[in-house]
């Protein structure tokens, strides 16, 4: 049986393999919490210790929990990453950090600004309400312009806002969610227009997927971003296959977008190589179009300088730079830019939420006993080894994925800070932790649910139908 | 004065040098011909050999009569081309050979079959006419699946041509109507709908130009294009910047070009290089995306699998063997093609008519007197350098240009070899070939324009709709 056992252990990822060690390294404190048999102990231990040796054989490193095997991240450009840099692009989240990224370093990284004190407080002052929780607690933590973006609104000059998503599976996870609930409550406290790209032609130039597939994943998706609540009469959802052959403006600034960036520029930023398609390395341009009115002829009457603003996570960040440096190029203003962290992984912060790995996510299509289990399972502790440990020393919020998701969903600030200084003194357990935000998560998913079966076919026609908004301009 | 005519000389690029060379040389021959006074006649032959001087001194060697400089000629890809072999891109044509490329190389380099009698004779079979005098005198002398285009049409199963145009600039000249001239014949003769691409997108990416003013070029053309006596029920001329963002197929096929081209490939095919902007890049898919019948919904009522041919200059060539491998791949039947040689420039047949160069052309604009002041000023002459030698000797139909010229455009096949024999025998001098040749253009372009300012904007309007045409399919 040890024999089939290592067999099997040798097929496995080290991701995978650093999975059951930390599996096994929990069911072997859940024994010792319990006071089980002694000789059951030890049989768990001896597998534990069976595991740590494969997952050592494998990645030629001793197992360290809540640091999986980073090493063998290969960058889009071949290259290994720096051991010791955070690596972000549009299309990979990497660090060795238990607690993320470090953002702050982003921020130099990037050349964007810190959302500061400042800057929550004027935008409290604008809109006279109290700043969404992921202002409050530095889910949205940088920015580009949105000094502008105020000064302008303070004038009574209006903007839109601009954000979206890559459609490559039915399934949408939480951490989707989080930009749309984010835009959902900027357009409500602004009152301005918003378009949602649904970049269906990426996903078809980088999956295996047909340009029909694609599309429908277009059409299912835009159901679940309905579903936070945006209204119909200041929204438009497209799909770029569908859309593209529609718009009068759309094309036009893809091509002016085009002509001012170079092959040099797209391998920099997006480490594209010579074997990449020709769709992939022109696809920033489509990205970036939507930042300018003109593409939207119907919404805007055909007015070309409306300001733009984009709230999205911070790794699609490079497709705005590219963006930004192009834009007074031809004769367009700027976007402006609200960049949140990203929604971490199960597993823990070092990488973000990942459709493609089921294991890592909470779908919004999963039932209560699901989430319930995938917590249970794989949320990743900042607790410790034992309850007597925990007791005295007290769990790490800053890397339980648990308190992360909590910081995402949980309205009450009072309650985070409680359980924050419960979890840290060691008076909460992580097993309660993991209940409160199972009794968090699960009525919000199942809401969710409840209101995308009322988003028919002929509500996302609505949606997804070129028109004028309620807006004059 | 020879001080400040060398000062000019210096700033003169090679090509210029050596028609200044050229003109001299002329101007020495004419002299001798009217047997003008001996100081004179000496007057200009120093000069000529003044002008011979910088010519070397510019270019490294010695000035060769119908050997235009070529080694300063660079390929896109950065390298200088190899001495002996014709350049042929989308961009330039260029040989050392005062007969023209060498077409039969070309066959071979490029991998397309050459139109023989027994293709001419199955084509004059299948539509029951005299075949166009472009196929009789080897003018569109090469093509990819003519014969399964006519294996279909014997069996009563129709194709559509496609053929285009980069709207450059306003002017057009002679040699641009070359494939419009052919094709109109063949939808005649095939009865089959025709659509023809204006690619105003392409000429924003590699000049100097606006969207609006290429636009403008775009429809500018579409009129010399109409008055070539296309049927308005059968044709469909489109600018890619309007009708990209107003059908529902085109952007689909594009994308799937797209996908399935690598920068590898077109760095390859078109020398592409890093620093190209990524419009450039991904163009090629652009032009691909026409060959297939899906990128017009509105003519061919959706079908997918109608059979494409195209006929064009050879240079195009490598747009289509790109969309002919790809074809397949995204499940698409292959375009058929016949190419054309090139238009000679009026210097010589060792580049072809650019309209970036007006000494080299004859526009569609052109004034009668024009017209004639080119062609006796331009138009590089076989003939030997005197009367006398002329009488002897005889000129050469195959590097003079008035002749090539007359091969496109004199219909009757009697008379050009009548013509033909008078030349090459010397019974018919270079100014007398030169009238002929200036006579027959001259209404041809006077109709040509008269036909033009009937082709209101109403009528460009028509053109350029996207609409059901008169075919079933």
């Amino acid at each position: 049986m040890a024999d089939s056992l290592n067999c099997d252990l040798e097929s496995l990822s080290p991701l995978q393999l650093f999975e059951r060690v930390t599996e096994q390294g929990e069911k072997v404190r859940a024994l010792k919490a319990k006071k089980a048999p002694k000789d059951e102990i030890d049989a768990a231990v001896r597998m534990l210790l069976s595991f740590k040796l494969s997952y050592k054989t494998a990645t030629g490193q001793d197992y360290q929990a809540g640091l999986p095997p980073r090493d063998l991240v290969l960058m889009n450009n071949g290259t290994t990453k720096e051991e010791d840099e955070d690596f972000v692009d549009p299309w990979t989240v990497q660090t060795s950090n238990a607690k993320g990224v470090d953002y702050d370093k982003l921020i130099v990284r990037f050349g964007s600004s810190k959302i500061d004190t400042d800057l929550i407080n004027r935008i409290e002052k604008a809109i006279g309400q109290k700043p969404h929780r992921f202002l409050r607690r530095g889910i949205f933590f940088s920015h580009r312009d949105m000094d502008q973006i105020l000064d302008a609104y303070e004038n009574k000059k209006s903007f839109y806002l601009y954000t979206g998503r890559g459609p490559s599976s039915q399934a949408m996870h939480v951490g989707h969610l989080i930009p749309f609930i984010f835009t959902k409550w900027l357009q409500e406290v602004f009152d301005v227009p918003l378009v949602v790209q649904l970049t269906d032609d990426e996903k078809y130039l980088w999956k295996d997927l047909t340009t029909e597939k694609a599309y429908e994943y277009a059409r299912e998706n835009a159901k679940d971003i309905i579903a936070c609540g945006f209204d119909v009469n200041k929204t438009f959802i497209f799909s770029d296959l569908d859309y593209l052959g529609t718009s009068t403006g759309f094309y036009k600034n893809i091509v002016k977008v085009q002509k001012h960036v170079t092959f040099n520029q797209v391998k920099g930023i997006f480490g594209f190589t010579d074997s990449d398609c020709i769709g992939k390395i022109s696809f920033p341009a489509i990205q970036a179009a939507p930042s300018f009115s003109s593409s939207f002829p119907q919404i805007f009457n055909g007015k070309e300088n409306i300001q733009c603003l984009i709230p999205c996570a911070i790794d699609q960040d490079p497709y705005f730079r590219m963006t930004r440096d192009v834009a007074p190029r031809i004769g367009q203003p700027k976007p402006a830019l609200l960049h949140s962290v990203f929604f971490p992984a199960l597993q823990g912060a070092q990488t973000k939420m990942s459709a493609s790995d089921p294991n890592s996510s909470i779908f919004l299509t999963d039932t209560p006993k699901q989430i319930k289990t995938k917590i249970n399972k794989h949320a990743f502790s900042g607790g410790r080894d034992t309850i007597e440990e925990h007791r005295k020393y007290g769990g790490n919020c800053d890397v339980d994925v648990s308190f992360m998701y909590l910081t995402f969903f949980l309205e009450d600030d009072d309650r985070l800070e409680q359980l924050k200084q419960a979890y840290t003194s060691g008076a909460l357990l992580t097993g309660e932790l993991k209940k409160v935000l199972i009794e968090t998560l699960q009525p919000l998913i199942a809401a969710h649910q409840e209101k995308r079966k009322q988003v028919t076919d002929e509500v996302v026609k609505q949606f997804m139908t070129p028109r004028k908004l309620a807006f004059e301009f």
